[in-house]
């Protein structure tokens, strides 16, 4: 078992190092890799898969819920970012310019889209004319640049991989409900599919999306107790509307201003999961986004070829037939620990043995990546037991999660509380806030932690502002974040 | 019915403007529009819809075959695209260059990617070390820009949408297996899906892509007698293996060149798709990839609502389950016969009509698309003879294509035919080719016509070059070309 003993130690310890550890894993488990191009990382393929297995649902949630796909162009002409005024504000620092195609000096520089309000709404202007049109309920799957100097696999790079939905509305009423539904939609995928508990909640003015009325996001705590932003819905009021000119004739044939919304989740989301759940031994993925949900390792012993090697292809047909992501790792080169150790570093959620012993007992062993507790099923229930065990892991990722986001939440009623918490564990930390943008600017300038969700739902009890005293208005979770 | 001819009017014929025709349909039927990016346009739900559709048997096509997808960066270093001489020779003219980002004048200008050899080759060399990780078999689902002076919806805009392989062999052999595999895989996309023939066949050097060996392409032939390359295949030798440094250890241990291919098609293939099948009332999908394969109008006279309606709505249930992509049209503000015109123009493949004495005979009324015949369908088989006539659909619209691309590929056996056909019906037409490039550019100076293909199986009878009369060493197609 040396070998495994070595493979493992190339990985940095999550307790030692969280920060080394998480790009250790990113690298060894092949999920993404640093290019050429400072800032930009390529997508491997393992990491592609994991995007494509949470792109899937997500786009088919989309669908279900009236949504279309589109596309729009790359480029947006500087004057159209400028038409709506916070929003240039907003993204101007962040955006890369072509000033050259074709061989010739642009007369108009192009802004490589950071978002595509500009551009989609343009569209909107062409496009929406009546009540009939409306609601319009598009979506567009892209890259989007946003320069960034300090960047971090999957979750801050200066092109990354989205989606951005795009609606238009007849009322004010709707484009709210928009707003709130996408935010549910986000929570679904994270905690169903991603198995990451979230707190969903308005952001701050002062986090609030550039030339957005009201922005909700949904919030994950990292086991370092630091936020990580994994989803956005921002109601645009009418404001871009107004910018581009977006009106509608209403029933009563009145010319009217339309009510928009936008919201967009990212490539971000492949490192939320790698950080919530991977270990010392490497990466840990839910079922229901691994790429490989079970690996097949046949004990090499003896005459393997003939004995084992045979009952493992029939496995493997089976449970592929069944519709479980199975891999069958008959490598020769490599021996069963070695195996062991490497498809655990890749996160597999079971790994099933099988050795001479087991084709006597005309059975497997099953062993769940999350506690190594294995358990030995017969061939005959195998297909029914393993979607079962791949369950109970996905539940069982989920609750751990959760258990460690409810223990990292406290209360602080005091800024020397506050400062307490943020010096030591982090986590989230619930405040009443007066509302006052000096109180939050003071805890950013202090301890570097932000209002990540003003709370749906307000708990009694803090009724004093954490920072400064007086009345709260809010009840909110401060946390330092990604 | 005098809505339906106003209505229809409004589309250039077929027969009158083919080139306005085009524009007309792509526009009406909301495919795709143009935005205020000159050149880069706009795809609407509609013609994405056919995109995914087509896209997604493509990419399972990919997967069955062993290939992964990835993503690797937008941008480009410009040291990068110059690594391979003649590759940046064929894209330098054409590049969109980003010279500042996060408001900083960047050192080195970067190329928004017109195709990604470049930096996929920078990241090969770092992962390809023996032969244990070949062959390596990627693809990339992406956007490319490649600056155009005249653009035209989906057949030539300055961003598009693609894929592009990139595979990387330990032999000779392999890549050139490869690179007409995936050429076959083009051909089964167009063939079985967009219902297009397609001509097979290897480049001209004159025509092939920048930086390869040997370049294959599928050549369609469309109704005004223009040739439309709708997927290459490239074998790229070791000239981007010997630019990037991609070396891996064989088994003899000793450090070899690999050998690389790559391929793409791209959103173009939706244009090659109004152009083929599409008639005087607009577009014709075929059933495959049509977004509406079948659309229910019922028939709005007397009480409809209480008596049509319920039983539309339980069909579309019942065809909904079925799996077939249906849309039931119960809009108040349209009468039957607008839909139908309406419908037709969209390019839905069949029309279930039904009305009150429908209701009385259990029976509806299924109007293809392509002939407009009329069959009556009891309800208890609908579901059984829809299928049946989508499938017939499918088959006639290829076998349409075929007879007029049969039709009108000619032998040439001298300069004079040549010239004859290009100055009237065009099409492809077959030729010998003494092999030489002045032949080649003087067919191109006199007709703007080039060499297609040099086909798979050469003809017999074709002995001389049909320019010089010379003795041919290849059999050709010439054509016109988008």
């Amino acid at each position: 078992m040396a070998a495994d003993n070595d493979f493992v130690k190339e990985i940095t310890k999550k307790s030692v190092d969280f920060s080394a550890w998480y790009v250790d894993v990113v690298r060894k488990a092949e999920l993404a890799d640093y290019s050429p191009m400072k800032g930009m990382m390529v997508i491997r393929p393992y990491g592609y898969e994991i995007w494509e297995l949470l792109r899937d649902p997500l786009d088919r949630m989309f669908k279900e819920s009236g949504h279309r796909n589109a596309y729009f162009p790359l480029f947006i002409p500087e004057s159209f970012l400028k038409k709506e005024a916070e929003h240039v504000k907003g993204f101007a620092p962040e955006v890369a310019w072509v000033t050259s195609g074709g061989g010739e000096v642009l007369e108009e520089r192009l802004a490589v889209r950071p978002t595509s309000e500009a551009i989609i709404c343009s569209m909107y202007a062409k496009w929406v004319k009546s009540w009939r049109d409306l609601p319009l309920l598009y979506n567009q799957w892209a890259n989007v640049v946003r320069w960034e100097k300090v960047t971090r696999l999957f979750l801050r790079t200066t092109e990354f991989l989205w989606q951005e939905g795009h609606t238009v509305h007849a009322t004010a009423e709707e484009a709210e409900e928009e707003t709130l539904r996408m935010l549910g939609t986000y929570r679904k995928l994270a905690e169903e599919y991603l198995a990451i508990p979230v707190v969903t909640g308005r952001k701050s003015d002062s986090e609030k999306f550039a030339g957005a009325v009201r922005t909700y996001a949904i919030e994950m705590l990292m086991p370092d107790g630091k936020a990580l932003q994994a989803g956005t819905s921002h109601n645009l009021g009418q404001n871009f509307a107004k910018a581009f000119n977006i009106r509608y004739e209403s029933k009563e044939q009145k010319l009217e201003y339309a009510w928009q919304t936008s919201w967009g989740s990212t490539t971000r989301l492949v490192g939320a999961l790698v950080m919530t759940h991977g270990d010392d031994s490497g990466l840990i993925l839910p079922p229901r986004v691994a790429p490989i949900q079970a690996v097949i390792v046949p004990i090499s012993a003896g005459n393997w070829k003939e004995t084992v090697l045979p009952q493992a292809q029939k496995i493997f047909s089976d449970l592929k037939a069944a519709g479980i992501r199975v891999f069958l790792d008959d490598r020769d080169a490599y021996t069963p620990g070695w195996k062991y150790a490497d498809w655990e570093m890749r996160g597999v959620p079971v790994r099933i043995e099988i050795g001479p012993k087991d084709i006597d007992k005309q059975q497997v062993v099953l062993v769940s990546r999350l506690d190594r507790k294995k358990s030995f099923v017969p061939w005959g229930t195998l297909r029914a037991e393993l979607p079962r065990l791949l369950d109970q892991i996905q539940v069982d990722l989920y609750d751990k999660a959760k258990a460690f986001r409810d223990e990292n939440t406290r209360d602080a009623g005091s800024y020397a509380e506050l400062q307490e918490i943020m010096a030591g564990r982090r986590g989230f930390v619930r405040c009443g806030w007066c509302g006052g943008v000096d109180c939050e600017a003071r805890v950013k300038a202090d301890m570097a932690a932000t209002i990540r969700v003003i709370l749906d739902t307000p708990e009694t009890g803090l009724g004093k502002c954490s920072v400064c005293g007086k009345e709260a208005s809010h009840t909110v979770l401060f946390a330092k974040s990604y």
